[in-house]
């Protein structure tokens, strides 16, 4: 656990040919009846997980944990999350989806929780209040802060997508994610949708080496082609995110194995993508 | 406690006199050491969090909850959190300042996590992923979302101050969280710096009718006055928030007194701001 977390992932992703990443998202209303009629929510969300982490593990370079679906659990959430994190065998990295933004203490805070209480490898930030709420993730080495940069969501128009300055504001926010990572103990990265090449094209040319975090391949229309086309280079690693696709490719006591047939079909059009 | 929020805040502002909000970043490094010797970081956290609330609860319209002061306790975090929050006596508004942004059901299990479990009444709220990501907690009635419009940092100048069709990014997303809070069920509000007087003016003017919660006055150099002459309207209600250097007025056994006589400083500094 010396190399830095760029390091880890290529190495991880070379070893399982898979850039896939499974996000744990296990969406109390979602989950198979079969686990929720004789146990608590926080029992059921406990067996689901460690279903699906058994069942896909083997063909992901990470798991990404989304946390509104820990904390909507109570006071029970952090446990669960914990636990969660506890199942994921090592060599697996692991993403603490939190989209924290905030400055000084606050900020300082919120990583120690995700790096050291959690012992995530990398989280997400969001950008709007500028350097002071990115850089204290940066100060943790071996971890890496995920920056939302541009997404793929309908609202991403109403600010990103608006030139600021003669600039798109993804484009200004990842030019400085790049800039603020050099140099620092830790490693920047992006959060960049899947929908849009030439944007992804755009953002990989200004940050040539930051790992790029892509979600929404699959759900929300995403050309896993296109973007492994746009977004992978030699230097720059990307990571192909896909949650609900996989988590609830059945509803039934077969979940966790069609879960892992999702995983495979993702893993295997990704790399060959990758080879084209 | 079927008013509007917006109802509440005037009546609790207007019984009290008071504008004033504390608060309640328990920063573990910064407790007295009376309340660390022999306890455990969270039964210290507790200690002092009652402490404060009691001595200053009369004199304040709201406490604000930085979720990330909590979060850093680890799985101890919900509980104190939880706790602190069921300190807080009825009629005391409570702000949880957890910053959040994300969409969909992500977004909706953050705003049930904030409205419903800890019951807080208002929440802040991060713009950058755009509608999606605000209008859920613009969802839940009688509870209000307060985006980050203006913040006073100085990576706050690295996006919100750039320019897009000659308008401000910070301005662009006041109006937008203007019309997005019209005819929801829940209630806007903005979190806008007290640097600046003419940027709040240009802020109030967009935004009439929005409450602002205003941090920073005192330790990040904004002027009182200058704050409620520029933000303060009959319609449009303000907030102003201190924490460090209300929590931290004493490092000693009196603690609780010297917080209580700096939120008297401020409330009646605040009263004569408006009175002028």
């Amino acid at each position: 656990m010396h190399q830095l977390f760029t390091e880890r992932l290529r190495s991880r992703q070379a070893e399982k040919r898979s850039v896939v990443c499974v996000g744990l998202d296990p969406d109390p209303a979602l989950l198979p009846p079969h686990l929720t009629t004789h146990a608590t929510i926080a029992e059921a969300t406990l067996a689901f997980n460690a279903a699906i982490i058994d069942a896909t593990h083997a063909a992901v370079c990470a798991f990404k944990i989304n946390l509104a679906f820990y904390e909507v659990l109570g006071s029970e959430g952090w446990r669960v999350l914990s636990e969660t994190r506890r199942m994921i065998p090592d060599g697996v990295l692991v993403i603490a989806d939190a989209k924290r933004g905030d400055i000084g203490n606050s900020a300082r805070f919120y990583a120690e929780a995700l790096f050291s209480h959690l012992d995530a490898d990398a989280c997400t930030v969001a950008p709007y209040m500028g350097r002071d709420a990115v850089t204290p993730f940066l100060q943790f080495p071996r971890k890496a802060a995920f920056v939302l940069g541009r997404t793929s969501n309908p609202g991403a128009a109403d600010f990103q997508e608006r030139t600021y300055d003669g600039e798109k504001l993804y484009l200004g926010v990842a030019k400085k994610v790049a800039e603020w990572a050099a140099g620092t103990p830790g490693e920047g990265g992006l959060v960049v949708g899947a929908t849009g090449e030439s944007a992804l094209a755009d953002i990989r040319r200004a940050c040539p080496q930051l790992p790029f975090l892509v979600p929404g391949v699959g759900a929300q229309g995403g050309d896993a082609r296109a973007v492994m086309r746009a977004a992978r280079t030699d230097e720059g690693a990307v990571i192909v995110n896909s949650s609900r696709k996989i988590l609830f490719a059945s509803g039934g006591r077969d979940f966790a194995e069609a879960a892992a047939r999702e995983v495979e079909s993702l893993r295997i059009l990704l790399e060959r993508a990758c080879a084209d």
